[in-house]
């Protein structure tokens, strides 16, 4: 009954990040680049948009974390599931994030916010359309406003 | 050198809209169901985010359209690559939005803005950090805001 789904990378990023790290993200610009099999006009007019989505495939991570467990090893926080938090070690090891387009020069994008390493596969590029932002009030758990405090 | 990554659905929708429909997605109310195999321990603290983030697999998409097109097929509207646009035929057929949590109950999320049809395979779910969201300000085309007006 378990259905496998094939996905393959279409751009690869290129950034000054070659490991894992928890702060301070905001300060890498990264590039996106396109890959080579790909017509350059799949990125038509993505420079009218001033973010856009980046889901990525964590490719370094080795592990699956099903259950419940302290974020960041922190016991001062609570054991939440893995589909309550953002890390890595998830099922399928697929990262999602909203970054600042800077600028587009031909088959690269010029990033900010992008919390993806150096050499990270990218499987998609979506444009951030303010109607897909949240609808109503947003509210999230303390541990998560913590967790996030030095992370761009 | 292009290499393959595999991923698994770990939940499905469950919803009253059993086909694709560009209207009108705001009414409908889904439910997540969390794969059989997959320990309850998943959604530890979900219910303490009133937004969610969900994956899942456009399972119905029987094209890919790597170039250039008119949204819609609308010739009042730019041709945009296909990663200016959020249309299912892309290169991999992943979607992403931004869901309301209405409530959980066991293996079960009851949601609001899913724009995912009954028996869609989801493959991640993470929660919505204000810190996740665009930072500054954002901008957009015309035609993105006119295919927008009643998607919701």
């Amino acid at each position: 009954m378990k259905k496998d789904y094939i996905v393959q990378p279409i751009a690869i990023v290129r950034n000054d990040q070659h490991s894992q790290t928890d702060t301070a993200w905001g300060k890498i610009e990264s590039k996106i680049i396109l890959n080579d099999e790909l017509p350059i006009t799949c990125l038509d007019g993505i420079e009218k948009f001033s973010h856009l989505e980046v889901l990525f495939v964590f490719d370094k991570a080795s592990k699956t974390v099903i259950g419940s467990e302290h974020p960041r090893e922190n016991p001062k926080w609570p054991k939440v599931g893995i589909f309550a938090q953002r890390k890595k070690d998830r099922p399928n090891h697929i990262g999602a994030t909203i970054v600042n387009l800077i600028k587009k020069e031909g088959r690269v994008l010029t990033v900010k916010n992008l919390d993806a390493i150096d050499g990270t596969p990218i499987i998609d590029i979506k444009p951030i359309m303010i109607e897909y932002l949240p609808k109503g009030k947003i509210s999230q758990p303390k541990w998560s406003k913590e967790l996030m405090r030095e992370y761009w």
